[in-house]
């Protein structure tokens, strides 16, 4: 019998869906399309065994020992001038801050914007691990309907002139988690728009823009914020490896220092090895070569996915059809539950993620998210055939049940 | 001009005062005791090297992937055996939680105890790295004060009659940042029995009890713990080294997957590739004679300091003698301020922390925190010799000053 006396946070955290759903679906039999994972055959392995050598020889004592919270200052240079170049911003390592992935930029800005009752308005869907990092700071979730271009801004403004307490808004604008969907520069300028008129916080989470597979990118929130009220989440999860935990978060350098000191009191500082490495990495190999790589495989199986869902997938099936990014979302027939889907498939050897666990306030039950960025053009094809069988199997049984009648 | 509604906690938190200070001692000239850094020369870089290849080569693919929130199982099996030997504990992997450095073990906690207006008791002074973190929670501190023996547990028990919504005691029993004192036996049990009576938890952070120069060393509080209480926070960055940010908290297994949960939300996962380089390094050499090296070279410079410091202070300087850890806690006559006395060691070219920013509350401006670990000997008797010398000066001073009559 353990202390229980926990803070009032505690009662709203649970354990979240996709992890627990991960750990049934590590047989090797499964074909899971549950996870979120980069493909680790893509990983610079071999370069980074040399860097690894390089720093120990050459700044050994250094790379061991504890360093600065904002990060190593050589390493925010280049994040400042690679965003400048790719994303339109206009920052210095002074607009940088080193997180532990993007996912402590999440936490660290509900930390410093967030008092228990404010508002978030977020897509609808939207990343759990984002809902799960805010609810610690008491937040009420808005969510905001959102379609192919993004959030309806008209909802959304009309939510706004009702909320009291309206403070951030949360959004993935490129091949967003779960959907895979891109928001049109017209929807972002009108968002930018509304931040100012209404004076929010707009966290601008990227982890998947880099992974376009064709068609121009599109300007950023942050290179159309003139008021210093977008923080851009960035990552080299995607683009170089997750097991570094490297992200960072780009703000107004009157806000970066704020986040500093919540940082300090996080964990006091990013790992300083994994810093200079991957310093060193960007100092020695290029980047982009690395990603034209990453995206030409998942090109091709976000291809392959596309063409199975064609094949395999009743009339009925809404998909989309993702430009770029890990995922793409499917929307059953209405009276069609995931959860239960999910629950058949796993017999069949095939794994998904429920899309309900996208809505922070629920409902949505008929859909769910698939993953195509960590797996072979065979499994692929596999997988999504028994998934198919399934949901007619299901479909069948649903429409032949007296209780559906 | 940027966004500038932050949440209320961001009005509690300041700038540490020793980071601040550190900025400025950065230059080669100045002799500063006022960090807390390992000495960077007793890294095993060599091994580390080593180690570095092997994991990539081995599994590189793994290494660099995202994994489990808890961490990796055979580190976790290290460190639980390795506690049980050396802490009294009889923990499995499944009361450690992996986390990054022994920091976030303490703002996890905050975060999985605290709401706002719950009260946090803490040695008077304690580090304030904690208090930081804590304050992001929104408690009260209250400072217990504390003598050689540890909390004054008469106090401690009067303050708790009188306080309402008592939750938390944080405490650093062996080799304490900032004074360098241990808790006695004694005082542990008190501190155990009056938490059962109050229902209370008590972070029991433990960063230098591995540094021990001589005595045997005393039960941790965990091991006095029979109700669950006690979370352990340990730390590889005094014993190993800093830079990889490999820390851990031990806690009984009702508690670790609410930690888990909040880790999820606050950075998915300690980094992989530094839990496996890690457990490696565990694994092929005997972290206990890494410790035997450490041990054997801080001693001697806790000795040269303590030699220096009889020989250079005035008579009223009282001293505390450390039997391990990295500092040592001076307390000048009443009348001194040692913020005053900092600004004059600097333009000698000595620095130290002042005592005051221990103190959650403030006051004890006559205190003062040196360091001696990452420090030749040479260099920690000039720099002593330096500060008696601004001290005998600020004193003659001050007697002389007509305001001091």
């Amino acid at each position: 019998m353990a202390f229980s006396r926990f803070a009032k946070r505690m009662d709203q955290l649970k354990a979240s869906e996709i992890r627990e759903i991960l750990k049934l679906t590590e047989r090797p039999e499964v074909i899971s399309f549950a996870g979120g994972l980069p493909d680790p055959e893509l990983f610079p392995i071999r370069e980074l065994q040399l860097i690894a050598v390089k720093v120990l020889e050459e700044h050994g004592k250094e790379a061991l020992q504890y360093a600065t919270t904002e990060g190593y200052r050589p390493l925010r240079d280049k994040i400042a001038l690679r965003m400048n170049r790719t994303l339109g911003t206009a920052w210095t390592a002074d607009n940088i801050l080193i997180t532990s992935g993007s996912q402590q930029g999440i936490d660290l800005a509900g930390k410093a914007f967030l008092d228990e009752g404010d508002v978030i308005f977020c897509e609808s869907p939207s990343y759990l691990g984002a809902i799960q990092a805010f609810r610690a700071y008491g937040p009420e979730f808005v969510e905001v309907p959102t379609d192919h271009e993004g959030m309806d801004i008209v909802q959304l403004r009309e939510l706004l002139q009702t909320t009291q307490r309206a403070k951030l808004i949360y959004v993935i604008p490129d091949f967003q988690n779960p959907t895979g969907r891109s928001w049109t520069l017209a929807r972002r300028q009108e968002l930018i728009k509304l931040a100012n008129e209404f004076d929010l916080v707009i966290i601008e989470d990227n982890p998947y823009g880099e992974l376009r597979f064709e068609g121009e990118p599109i300007p950023s929130l942050q290179s159309l914020d003139t008021e210093g009220r977008v923080l851009h989440l960035g990552t080299f999860s995607k683009t170089f490896c997750p097991g570094l935990r490297m992200g960072w978060t780009a703000a107004d350098s009157a806000i970066i220092p704020k986040l500093v000191l919540l940082k300090q009191g996080a964990d006091l500082q990013a790992s300083t090895i994994s810093q200079r490495q991957l310093d060193a990495y960007l100092e020695t190999y290029d980047l982009g070569e690395q990603i034209v790589k990453i995206v030409e495989v998942y090109r091709k199986r976000r291809d392959t996915m596309m063409e199975a869902l064609r094949r395999e997938m009743p009339a009925d099936v809404r998909f989309n059809i993702p430009s770029g990014g890990l995922f793409t979302w499917l929307e059953l027939a209405p009276e069609l539950n995931a959860r239960d889907l999910l629950v058949r498939c796993l017999d069949h050897n095939v794994a998904f993620v429920p899309g309900g666990s996208f809505y922070p306030n629920g409902g949505h039950e008929n859909t769910l998210r698939l993953n195509y960025s960590n797996m072979t053009e065979e499994r692929i094809i596999e997988g999504i055939a028994r998934l198919g069988k399934v949901l007619r199997e299901y479909t069948a049984e649903l429409q032949a049940s007296p209780l559906s009648i």
